[in-house]
C-alpha cells in the first residue's frame, strides 16, 4: 500500500512506491572514477543543454586501477558517460517536474530520481590525459563528484534514432 | 599484479586487472524487469544492427511494481533500455574483438564484459501495453530473459551527436 499523497517531498499528482527499489538490490555496481563539474547543490543546470549553454570545464577523472580501458580513445569521439545520482530517491514512480504540464511516469523522464540512478550523458571528447585518466568533455549536468561507472563510445549507426 | 596472458579465456593482447570489480560493490541495482528476445547463447546477433536485420519479437517486460513508471510513454517514442549482462566477466580492461585489428581498452567498445555491465540499446518503441507492462521494440541485441534496469526516454537534442 502506498505512502499518502501529503508526503512532504511530493508534489500533487506524483506517486510512490510502497517500497525502496535500494532494498531490493539483486547486482552492484563499482565507481571507475568521478565527474569533475563547476555544479553544486542549488547550482546545477537541469539538463545537459543548460549545462552546455552556461560553460565551464566539464571532466570525467578514471581512477588508475581502469586507465589502461581507456586505449583507443581519442579526442573528437562521441561517448557516453554513465554515472550513478547516489542522493537521488528511488521510489517516486510518477513524477510532477516543474517544466511538464502534468505527472509523467519515471521512465518517460530524465530525472535522476529513479528505482536505478544510473544517468547518462552523450558527449564529445574535447581532450583526453590517458596518463592521468583525465577526459574533457563538452558539458555536463551532474554535481562535482559524482560517481562514474561506465563510458561507452556512441555510435551514430545504432545511438542516433532520427536516422 | 596481472595474473599472465595465457589465461585460456583471453586473446591475445587482452589485459585483464588484477582483481575483480564485482567484489568491489559501492552501490547496488534492482531489476524492474526483464528482455523476451528469440536469442539464446551461442546464436545472439554481435550487434543492434544485426539484430534489426535478422529480426524478430522484441520486448521488454515490466514487473508489475513498476508499471505505473511507463505513463507517457507511446508508440513511436524512441527510448533507451538499460539492461545487466550478468554473465559477463569484469575484468577483461583491454580486449580484442574478433571484428577490430588491434586491441581496445574496454571504454572504446560495446563489449558486454566490462567493469560494470550495464548495457545500453537506443531503439523505437512499436507498441506500449501499458496494463501487462509490455514495451515491443524494433531490435534486441541481448539474451531472452536479460534484467532491465532503467528505461529512458531518448531526445534528440541531447542524444544525437550528429546533430
Amino acid at each position: 500500500m502506498a505512502r499518502p499523497m501529503a508526503d512532504k517531498d511530493q508534489r500533487p499528482g506524483e506517486r510512490q512506491l510502497p517500497f525502496d527499489p535500494g532494498s531490493r538490490i539483486q547486482a552492484g555496481v563499482t565507481f571507475i572514477g568521478h565527474l569533475a563539474t563547476p555544479w553544486r547543490k542549488g547550482d546545477c543546470p537541469k539538463n545537459l543543454t543548460e549545462a552546455r549553454n552556461r560553460g565551464g570545464l566539464f571532466q570525467a577523472v578514471v581512477a588508475p586501477d581502469y586507465r589502461a580501458g581507456l586505449e583507443g580513445l581519442v579526442a573528437g569521439d562521441g561517448i557516453i558517460l554513465l554515472y550513478w545520482m547516489a542522493g537521488a530517491r528511488r521510489d517516486l514512480i510518477v513524477q510532477a517536474p516543474a517544466h511538464r504540464p502534468a505527472p509523467r511516469g519515471v521512465f518517460g523522464l530524465r530525472s535522476p530520481a529513479r528505482p536505478n540512478p544510473v544517468a547518462l550523458a552523450c558527449v564529445r571528447l574535447l581532450e583526453i590525459d590517458h596518463a592521468a585518466g583525465i577526459l574533457t568533455v563538452d558539458a555536463l549536468d551532474a554535481f562535482d563528484g559524482t560517481p562514474l561507472i561506465d563510458i561507452k563510445p556512441w555510435l551514430p549507426g545504432v545511438d542516433n534514432l532520427t536516422r
